[in-house]
């Protein structure tokens, strides 16, 4: 302990975890130092650049606040949301792939009726989206909980606005007992994520695009299946290849179609995939 | 890019970052995403805590202040500072070895005079500090410039207080012609790092103690030599063996002596490394 080196530390401070009383956080505590110092190590990482990695954790914490969320934008440019969200949603083929939740989910949105105006004033063109969700075998899941959340035209989520009386072009509603559910809202459009932080001068220094390619963001919950996190992305939006958030799925994109009066529909259904079953004793 | 699963994910967010223009900004991105990846497919890392991750770095980083560096206290907890030390120190033999920087170093501290006391009203037991700063074949170094920093008796620095009119327990000054230096101060002593943040949390839960072994910081410059960042620790400290933040060296350990007034007295030799010339064309 009095002699620790480059090639020795390591291993004393996984020994340091290795009281941990809850296992899972030893195991996640021990791979976390192994990995950490196995990045320091091969990039022989300078004394000036881990201040510099010192800074630019405290200016992302900094950057957070009840409306902002800059870790996730950190971890959702680096891919590892997607692959967290990659490695818990297997599901069976034919059921709704799910991607990242991203940073502008709002606890309590407002309630709708089916049909109602989700938008709540926000710039957009109007668009009518009605879908069903089901089951594996194409049964109707009844009532199901529909949580929605989308950027407007300028490209900004309610919160990023500092002065919004109430929530925009987000709510809650149900679908019906027939698992059928219609609302009216405005067309997704393409979005740059901020970049007024610590991860928009990552994207610039590493000459990446911040955009994101035009999506709806639902959340989809109802008793006997998984929870579902998911976006509806446009065809034809040119970052669809490129989402700066490694979001995008083939089985999530839809054509949302324009109509002869200039409003857009989209027709799209969600599948669920049902709770695994545990055993009763 | 559509569709990208937990296997090709790692290989997709790299090849995003290939255009970045700084060769060595792009090496730096290209490891941290690997090792980042390759942790969370170790722990088969789940939403809640992914989740929770975002909370605890981002609860990190809200918790730094312009005297409280959090995230320097989790890279020091983690062994990720040590490392760093030791790899970008790798002195000849004979050098004083160097340790963690720590998040408690102020710019601008006062300065004084040799034979000064740099306590400046901190309360502790007196000590008197000297000794010589030598080159490797023992010659003096003439004026390098000190800058020493320490706890006080109650384990906090004097930028842990809220209400402190000026800086105590530490300052700048210079050792004279012949490399001699003495000042007076209080004792070092051992002391826990802040526990009040996710750090502390941390320590809690996988049931480390938060205690750094007793010493005194030092960091010396003299032109023609490499900067050393360094302590001085106590022997017989009863955390030596277990230093929360893994900076003992053997030699660094020294035997404050207690005289029969009750004083303290510490006698230490630096010996700087020199900078490596680089021939001129």
């Amino acid at each position: 302990m009095r002699n620790l080196n480059q090639d020795t530390i390591t291993q004393a401070v996984i020994a340091r975890f290795a009281g941990t009383p809850d296992p899972r956080l030893k195991e996640i505590m021990t791979s976390l130092v192994q990995h950490l110092h196995a990045f320091a190590r091969e990039v022989k990482l300078t004394e000036s650049e881990w201040l510099a990695g010192i800074d630019f954790l405290t200016a992302t914490g900094q950057k957070c606040d009840d409306k902002r969320q800059e870790f996730i934008l950190l971890s959702d440019t680096l891919g590892l949301s997607m692959l967290t969200v990659a490695m818990n949603n297997n599901k069976p083929a034919g059921c709704t792939e799910a991607t990242v939740f991203g940073p502008f989910f709002l606890e309590g949105a407002p309630r709708f009726n089916l049909g109602d105006d989700v938008a709540g004033g926000a710039r957009g063109e109007p668009c009518l989206v009605h879908g069903t969700i089901k089951a594996l075998d194409g049964t109707p899941v009844p009532n199901a909980l529909i949580n929605v959340w989308q950027a407007d035209a300028e490209g900004n989520y309610d919160v990023q606005y500092a002065h919004l009386a109430k929530p925009q072009a987000r709510g809650i509603l149900n679908a019906d007992e027939n698992g059928n559910f219609h609302f009216k809202t405005i067309l997704a459009e393409a979005y740059p994520i901020p970049t007024d932080g610590p991860v928009g001068a990552m994207l610039k220094a590493t000459s990446n695009h911040p955009w994101r390619p035009a999506h709806l963001h639902f959340m989809i919950d109802a008793p006997g299946y998984e929870k579902l996190i998911t976006h509806v992305f446009r065809e034809e939006d040119p970052y669809l290849e490129s989402d700066v958030v490694f979001g995008v799925r083939s089985s999530l994109v839809a054509d949302w179609k324009k109509n002869p009066d200039g409003t857009y529909d989209l027709d799209y259904d969600f599948v669920l995939n049902p709770v695994k079953q545990t055993a009763k004793v």
